[in-house]
């Protein structure tokens, strides 16, 4: 169906229920949280349905519109869900009776009983924001989690997926006032004092190996005690390792005790992540892959410079 | 001058010579470059005179532009500059001689015959940009500089200075075939193993003041020797102090000499970096500014802590 059409659908719906995904992003929480905002400025009731894994990063954006207890839908809209599947187990009563699937997933797989999906979109986000263009004036408040979840689908418009119409669409955003820059250095820039410390450490002590295209940086247990990092302070440290100018091959090994280690890999082109980590009993994408291994820091080390080694003939 | 009389008076100027700023950053280069591929598409010569301290991140873009050996311009054009005290030692045979100054700050001194000052631009390139839509079409030639450009000084569109209006410009470039994500990595997204290693110290090393709301991060010059580092390595360091959550005033304290530091500044709305850094005999920015103090490390860090405590009322 057309923007115009999921429009005139959603127009009327009331006691509209909107669903997000597992694990959920900025995408699916700020879509979400734009349409409820835009429905009630309708004058209908709506809310999210509850998602139990919503993070610290995103729950300011969803507080507004998370449902209370008990409270029912009449009509229930997904965004930004590619399969069910992907929906919280605490969606299983509404799985089956979709009436509206809003997505940009290639393989969105069509559950819902009508759906708007357009794959040239950055974000759902996008898609979103011009059915709501169709419903009434974007807010302040209605632009806040529509640029979250444009900026955070498209790694603040870095990213291959950033199009003319991603910008375009965040220029028509930022013409209600909108603190860019607060909610950017919340999503991209903030790094807790124990986590630069913990980069310093593994950026002091990285290794290079195989002409200086496999960066190895390790994160063992007694740092992270010593420095009592929580998951938060570690989440997404696998990150850095890429960063290293000349490198195709990024591997991060963090201890999980004393004989398990974690393994990251983020790969160029020359070499096949899954493939490495298909060889330590884990999997991935081609670019992104992990396997949690038996083993000390050195000798997990060993295996993965080996995998790497057979996979690239090398 | 308005941006249509700008434009009326470099269509009338020949063997355009361009002027970019000491430590060039992507704004300046960007700006440049791309204005000396828009004046050639109306048939001019036109060059960026010298500057030796171009980096590697930004010299392909300088590359096609670069004046030969002896070539004197006609008319000289200043970009991203704000004052002649900015120009390379290079420049000197032209400062007192310049037609036109592009530029987009606050502090800027109307140093040029004419000049084209818009201080709520973003970027220098936001200014360039409507420049060169009078003078001829936007070509991916000309988008990438200006892309360049935009995206530096608005750190990839995260920072507070970014607008409609930016974000406006980066969709009509992408219009043209241009690789976002490859200009991204490199500009955002890569970091030369001296820089991860320079950075690992800075931040092992980091202190804090006034309620943990200020963050302190030095340079020592024997750091920097020790290490090897160029000044590709050195370029933006800044721009890790500013992303230690908590803090809203980032300090960064270079050793140029025995007696002179660089001082940069990033902050957020409770701190105006311009007038602490007017204390110090520097200028820029509301959240972004800097200074070259006459001290050592120490003597300045407690002068900048001073000059924060006054402007903040602290």
């Amino acid at each position: 169906m057309t923007v115009t059409q999921a429009a005139q659908r959603l127009s009327a719906m009331d006691r509209v229920g909107l669903l997000t995904h597992v694990r959920p992003d900025g995408d699916t929480i700020g879509s979400a949280a734009a349409l409820c905002l835009a429905l009630r400025a309708q004058g209908k009731e709506a809310y999210l349905l509850p998602n139990p894994e919503i993070t610290s990063t995103y729950l300011p954006y969803a507080a507004p519109c998370l449902a209370p207890e008990g409270w029912q839908p009449e009509q229930v809209v997904s965004v930004d869900v590619a399969v069910p599947g992907l929906l919280p187990e605490s969606a299983a009563p509404y799985a089956g009776n979709i009436a509206l699937a809003i997505d940009h997933h290639p393989s969105h797989s069509y559950f819902a009983a009508e759906s708007l999906v357009d794959a040239s979109a950055a974000a759902c986000g996008e898609i979103v924001y011009e059915v709501i263009r169709c419903l009434t004036p974007i807010t302040p408040a209605i632009a806040l989690p529509l640029y979250v979840a444009i900026s955070t689908d498209t790694g603040c418009f870095a990213y291959s997926n950033t199009t003319a119409r991603t910008h375009a669409i965040a220029a028509a955003l930022l013409e209600t006032p909108l603190d860019v820059s607060g909610v950017n250095k919340a999503l991209f820039r903030t790094k807790s004092r124990v986590r630069l410390q913990m980069e310093a450490h593994m950026a002091a002590h990285m290794e290079l190996y195989d002409a200086d295209r496999v960066v190895v940086m390790t994160i063992p247990l007694s740092l992270r005690r010593e420095m009592g990092a929580t998951d938060a302070d570690i989440e997404e440290l696998s990150s850095l390792a890429a960063l290293v100018e000349g490198t195709d091959c990024a591997v991060t090994l963090r201890e999980l005790d004393e004989s398990t280690v974690k393994v990251s890999l983020r790969t160029g082109p020359r070499v096949n992540a899954t493939e490495v980590c298909a060889r330590l009993g884990g999997g991935g994408h081609r670019a992104a892959a992990g396997a949690t291994v038996h083993g000390t820091l050195d000798t997990v080390k060993q295996a993965v410079l080996a995998a790497v080694q057979e996979v690239t003939g090398g």
